[in-house]
C-alpha cells in the first residue's frame, strides 16, 4: 500500500510559492528566466552527473524520486504483531505452517527470510544471507542518494561557471556602460539557479532519501532478528520485547494521533 | 524533575542584546526589519527542511527544542550511589526485592532493565535489548540534531539566494543610481537574517542538543552495566568502582560548589 | 570483453557541447581562449599534483582514465550462474577437475583463488590471501582516485592564484581606465578555467572511479565467498542463494532490457 | 612537576608582534580599534558558544587553557623505567608490595591501577574499568577541545555578521559619498576580529589540547598494557619491549639532547 | 640506500618555474615582492602553527621534508624474495640461523621483529608488540602530515588576515583616488602568498608523506605476517603467495622498466 507523504509535497509547493512571490513583488519576475542560463547550470550539472554515474545509475534515480514522495514501508507497530502471531503460529504448528505467510508477503526481504527459515537452512547461514543483502542494498540506495548529493554540489559550481562566462563576456565589452547592469544581472541568474536546484531541491530530496534508507534498514533488522528468534523457539513475549528496543519508549497514544500523519513515521518516528 | 538550564537561556539574551545593541548604535535598526526578505530565508530554508525530513520529524523537534533549556537528566553520582544500595540489597533480599524499586524509577530504560532482570531473563538477551534500546535512541536523537544542522547549513544559502534576487533585480534598473545604496542593503538583509539564523540559533542548538544526547547515552551505558553486574552477583563495592570510570577521578568538593549550577553537569562535567 | 561506456562519453561530449554554446552564443568564444591562464591553471595544479603523489603514480592514473570509458567487469549474474556450474562439477568430479576452469577465467583474481582450492590450501588461509589482495587492490584504486580528486580539488584554487596575479597586475596600472575591463575578463578566465577542470572533468571521473571500484569489489566478494563454499561443499543452490543476495531482489525483465546498455550495470545496478 | 611550554608561549607572542607590527607599519593602528565591533564578535560568539554548551564545560575550559601552555605529563621513557622496576619488585616481592608505589604516585589513572592489581581485582575487570576510565576521559578532552573548535569556527561567522551590519547601514545612506570609505573600513574590522579569534587562538589551541590528549591516552595505554602484564607475571625485559613499541625505534642521545626541550615531547615526540 | 624522487623536484620546480613566468609576462614581477605582507602571511601562520604543535614536533618536520624528496624503503619485490630465502633458510637451518640475517638488516622493525624471533618469543606477543609499533608509528607520521596540513589551512586564512589590513588600511585614506589602485594590488598580494603556499606546497607535501607513510606501513605489514609465517613454518612457497597479494597480479616486465624510476613505487606502485 503505497501512501503519499502529502509533507513533502506542501515543502516543495510553499519553496516554489515563497520564491515566485518574492520574484513577483520585486516586479518583474521575466528577470529571472534565461534559457541559456538554464542550459549552463541544468545541463552542464547534468552531464557532470552522467560522467560520474552510469546511465543506468540515472535512470534508476527517476524512479527513487517517487520514494520521496510517497512511503510503502511497513509500520514497525504491525511489524512486531505480525511477528508475536507467527512465532504463536509456529511454536503452536511447528516452522512448516509458516510457509503459507510467506506468499502473503509484500516485502521480498521478508518473504525470503521466512521461506529460508521454512527450507530450514541454518540460522548462521540465513543471518549471512539477509546481511550481505542488506548492507548490499543499503549501498545501492547510498548510490541513489549521492547522484542527487553531486548533483546538488555541483549545481552551485555550474552557477558559478554560468556566472564567470557572463563576467567575461560582459567585462570584455565595458565601453557601453549602460548595459553594464543588465548584463550583470543576466550574469547572476546562473548562481541563482543553481543555489535553488542545489538548497531546495537536490540536497533536500538526498536527505529524504537517506533517512529512508535508514527506516528501511530498521526494518529489515527488526525482520532478520525476529526470523532468527522464531527459527531458535523463542518465546513470543521475548521476542516481542526484543523487537520492540527499537522503538522509542512510551507510543502511548499511537491510534488516536496516528491516522492523519504518514504511518510509517508516525508517533515519536519509529527508528 | 525538570531543570531550566539558566546558561542556554543567557546566552540567547546576551546574543540577541549584542545584536539588537549594535544595531541600534548604527541609528536606524527598522533597517534590518523587512518581511519579504525573512519569507524568503526562514520560509525557504524551512520548506526545503520539510523536503528533507518528514512532517512528524520536524513536528517532534518543537518537543526536543525544550530539552535544550532545561534537564531531566540523573546525576551520575546519584546513580552509582542508587547502583550501590540495589546491589547490597540484591544481594540481602535476592533479585526478586529489586521489583518495587522498578516501579520507583523516572527512567523507562532503567525500569524495562531492572525488570527484565527480576523477570529473570538471560544477560545476554538483556544486553542485546538495552543496547539495541541505546542504539536507536541514539539515532533518532540524531535525526533532531540533523534537521537543526540542515536547517542551519541550509540558511545562509536561502540568505545568499535572497540577496542574489535583490541583486538581479537591483541591477535591471541601474539607471536610478540614487537607489543603489538602499536596494544594495535591502538585498544584504536576507543574508544576514540567514547568517543570525545559522551562527546564532540552529548550529549551537544542534550541538547542545548533541552534547545532552551523548549525556543520555552515558547514563543508560552505566545502568545498562550496573544491571548485567548486579544480576550475576558482582561485589556492590567493585561495581561502584566500574560504575565511578565513567566520572572524572576527583570530584572533591562536588556538593558544595554544585548547587547553583546545573546538577546533572557539575563539576568536572561528569562524561 | 571490454565494452564502451557510452553514457560517460555522452556525459563529456554533452558538456563540452553546452558549455561551447554558451561561449558562442555570447558572441566571441576566443575571448575565453589564452595560453598563459592555461599555463597557470593546468600546469600549476599539475606541479602540485606531481609533488603530492609520485611520478609513477600519475603515469599509472592515464591507464586507470581507460576505465571511466570502458568496462570489462563480468556480469554478476553470469558469476552466479558460472559459481553453480562450478559448484555442480566439484561435487560431480571432485575440485581437482576445476583446474581447468582456473585457466579459462580472465580475472586474476578469480584464477588465484580456484587455483589455490585446488592446490588444497586451507580454506582460512585462502580466504586470508584473497582478503589481502582486495584490501590492497582497494587501496591502490583508492590513489588513483585520490589523483583526480587532489586534481580537482587544486584546480579552482589555481584558478583563484591566476585571477589574483591578473587583479595585482591589473590594479597597478590602473591609470587607464579603459583597459580596466578587458584586463579584469582576462583575470577571471583562470577562475573558469580551474572550475570547469575540477567540476566537469576531475570530480566526476574521479567519482566514476570510485563506483567502478566498489562493483570491482563486489565481484570479488562474491568470487571469495563462492571460492570457500565449494570447498566446504556447500549445496550448490545455497551457494546461488548466497550469491543473489549481493545482488537487487527482482532482477525481472533483465535480459530483455539488459542488451542496449553497458551490461556489467544493467537492470538495477547490481552491486 | 608542570613545565612551562614556553614555544606555545613564543607563538603567541610571534603572532601578536608581527599583527602589531603589520597595523603600525599601516600608519595607523588606532584604525583597527573598535568597541561595538568587538561586542558584535566576541560577545556574539562568545553568546553562541554558551547555547552550544552548558555554563560549566566554559568554566571548564579556561582551567584547559593552561594546559596548552604547560605539561605535568611523564616522560614515556621514565615511565617505562618505573615499570621496569615495579616488575621487578612484583617477581622479588610479591604484588602486595607495590602498595607503598601507588602511594607514591601522581597520576590518579595510574593509581587506581596499582590499586586494583594490589586488591587482587580480576586482570579482565581492571582492562574493563581502565578502558571505561580512558574511553570517557578522551570524551572530556573532546569537549574541551570542540569549544574551541566551535568557537573558532563560529568567530569568522559572527565577524561577517558584523560586516554585513555596518555594510547595510553604510548603503541606506549612500548620499554622504566622502564617508563611505570609513564606513567600509569599519565594516570590514569585525571580519578581521572574527579571522584573527579563529585562526591565532582558538583553532590552534583546540589542535594543541587534541595533542595533549593524544599524548595522555597514550601514557594511559602504556600504564594499562604495563599494569596487565605484571599481574599476569610478565619476564620485565619483555615488558620494557612491549611498552618500548609506543615509542620511536631509536632515542639515541636522547639525555643529551633533551634537556632544553619540554621533556615530555623529547627525542622523536614520543608517540 | 636513499634514493632521490625526481619528480617531486620535478613537480616543484615546474609550478615555480610556470608561476614565474606569468608573473614576468605580465611585465612587473617585483609586484609580487613584498615584505610586509610575507610576514603576515608566513609569520603569522607560523606562528600558528607553533600554538598547535609543539616546537619539537615542528622542528622534527624539517627532517620529514627529506623524506617527500627521497626514499629509503625497501623495494617489495625484494623482500618477498628475501623472505623467501629466511624461510628456506629457517627449515634448512633453524630459527637461530636467522641471528646473523637480523644484523644484516635496515630496517629497524625488521630487525627488531626477526631478532624477537629468534628469541623464541610467543607469536602472540611478537605480534601485540609489532602491531602496537606500527599503530604508534603511523600517529607519528600522522602528526608531521598534520603540522604541514594545519599550515596549508591557516596560511589562505592568514592571506585574508593580511588582505583584510590592507583594505581597512586603504578605505581609511580614501580621499587620494589615484593610491587605490595599487593598495589594492598590495592589499590582494597577502591572499597570494597564503594561497601559493598552502596550494603548491603544504597541502601537496603532506599528501606526500601521507603516500609514503601508507607504503612504509604496508612493509612492516608485509614483515610482520612473514615473521609470523616463518615462525610457525609455514612453507616458503605459501609465504610468498601469501605476501605476493599485497602487490598487484601482474607486474610483468618490472626489472627492465623499473630502473628509471624511483624503485620503492615502481611498475603499477606496488601497495
Amino acid at each position: 500500500m503505497r501512501r503519499i507523504d502529502y509533507m513533502t509535497v506542501a515543502g516543495i509547493v510553499a519553496g516554489i510559492g515563497l520564491m515566485a512571490g518574492s520574484l513577483i513583488m520585486g516586479g518583474n519576475p521575466k528577470l529571472f528566466w534565461n534559457v541559456p542560463s538554464l542550459m549552463v547550470t541544468v545541463g552542464g550539472s547534468f552531464a557532470a552527473v552522467l560522467i560520474n554515474f552510469s546511465f543506468q545509475d540515472v535512470k534508476n534515480v527517476f524512479g527513487t524520486v517517487k520514494q520521496a514522495f510517497t512511503t510503502d514501508l511497513m509500520d514497525p507497530e504491525e511489524l512486531i504483531e505480525l511477528f508475536g502471531e507467527l512465532a504463536r503460529k509456529a511454536r503452536r504448528e511447528g516452522l512448516l505452517a509458516l510457509e503459507d505467510d510467506a506468499d502473503r508477503l509484500d516485502d521480498p526481504f521478508f518473504k525470503k527470510g521466512i521461506q529460508m527459515m521454512v527450507d530450514a537452512m541454518e540460522p548462521e547461514t540465513i543471518r549471512q544471507i539477509l546481511e550481505t543483502d542488506m548492507a548490499y542494498m543499503a549501498r545501492r540506495h547510498e548510490i541513489g542518494q549521492s547522484i542527487f548529493k553531486t548533483w546538488g554540489n555541483l549545481a552551485p559550481s555550474f552557477g558559478l561557471i554560468g556566472t564567470l562566462i557572463g563576467l567575461v563576456q560582459m567585462l570584455a565589452k565595458l565601453d557601453k556602460p549602460e548595459a553594464l547592469g543588465p548584463s550583470m544581472a543576466l550574469a547572476l541568474i546562473t548562481t541563482f539557479y543553481g543555489a535553488i536546484m542545489a538548497y531546495m531541491i537536490f540536497i533536500p530530496l538526498a536527505g529524504k532519501l537517506g533517512l529512508r534508507s535508514e527506516q528501511e534498514m530498521m526494518l529489515h533488522q527488526m525482520m532478520l532478528e525476529g526470523i532468527i528468534a522464531i527459527q531458535s523457539g523463542v518465546n513470543p513475549r521475548i521476542l516481542e520485547e526484543r523487537l520492540r528496543s527499537f522503538l522509542p519508549a512510551k507510543p502511548k497514544g499511537r491510534q488516536a494521533e496516528g491516522e492523519d500523519v504518514v504511518m510509517g513515521e508516525a508517533a515519536d518516528r519509529q527508528f
